[in-house]
């Protein structure tokens, strides 16, 4: 199994709100950041222009503050035929502040239509744990 | 029944990404100021500081493109107890182009805990289409 | 002499930061869209392709808070032999509130060298009235 | 003299625009982050508080793309009576890509007039090089 992957994001002022918290827009962000490095990781960049995003859900479970560095941990993947849930958990100073899970579809080419994922990447995200229902 | 709620929203040309289309993180944002505009109608500004976003998911369904105006929806509301869906559906020329789904709670007071929604509100939602399961 | 060019912009809530107006960042996006959109008007939308960014100044003059619309005139223009200058002042509730300027500079193709302003749109610009040294 | 003070910054896709470089607006966060780093590092999280943003200026001079760290370098700063010019260069694979200006003013107190820049926050300013005319 994969080391599990994680990414480090230091808030920036201007992505905090009106209420001193960094606003869920940000946070849609920092989600994106994190599932197309893993994606990076395992396909490259150029790969990564085969994949849309289907749909993306968050849950803010507690908030997050400035001035303190957010973990972005891949929890788990799980590849379809044509489309990869991908899961990411944030935490702040132990804290889990914020889940996503991100529903992608991998194109056959660029603008493409739905096709099925190439068994070398289908390999590499055997490595991860999977996504639960 | 209320009028439907709707905006209308003027793509910037930094809310598109290296695709030439409107990035997932501007849609956030745009979801976002629908929410807040149509509780702000309901409950004024200030009601507004009592409520704290749970979840949001987003479906994109078509690209959102430069160039034309976007029309976001309120398609549906659906007051719990303590918790308010808010439904709202994006399209662009006709065609729909993202739906997202927020879950707002309800709080007694500023940072304080989930409270049941005000009956006066619960009267103004009740004009809104329900938001299915 | 062409009418005044101006935009009606609606603060969003994310646009707000952690002091409760609108921080600079999303002002130099709003400045973005006014100066795309009066170019939009004088040249079309792949004229402005023909165009880079040299420089950004903005001069914050007073805050601005979200809940009320903000106003951005373009006040100047000036064109040089393959450079541009676009001024351009927001307002909100009649208080000057951030001006800008930008530097632009026109090239032959896209991602090419710098090349002369056509007559035509030398023209359209002549229209506006010259900002200031 | 003081170690330069700078901070690296991954860029992130949504920064983009339709082109495919991190876009202007990107930029002015960076900056923002930037320069309120440093100033943390002299006054504290509590002292940023105290300060406001006068003017910012943005030279773009060479694209940014995506895929490569960015380094941002406090170049030069310069205290006035009540302002503060601090300026910053930056670099993306030993291109020099942007140099911002921004100009700070203290404030005595929060949302307060215009006050003396502290002896002690002056003293560790003196460290860093004089920002030129």
């Amino acid at each position: 199994m994969a080391d599990v992957f994680s990414i480090s994001i230091t808030p920036r002022h201007y992505e905090t709100d009106g209420l001193g918290h960094i606003n869920n827009v940000s946070l849609a962000g920092w989600f994106e950041t994190a599932r197309i490095r893993v994606m990076e990781s395992l396909d490259g960049e150029t790969g990564m222009m085969h994949w849309v995003l289907a749909s993306i859900k968050i849950d803010f479970q507690d908030e997050t503050f400035y001035g303190s560095d957010v973990t972005a941990t891949i929890t788990g993947m799980r590849p379809g035929n044509t489309s990869l849930i991908i899961d990411c958990q944030m935490t702040q100073d132990g804290r889990k502040t914020a889940f996503g899970r991100a529903v992608m579809v991998h194109l056959g080419e660029l603008g493409g239509t739905p096709s099925p994922i190439p068994d070398q990447l289908r390999t590499s995200l055997a490595d991860y744990p999977s996504a639960p229902d």
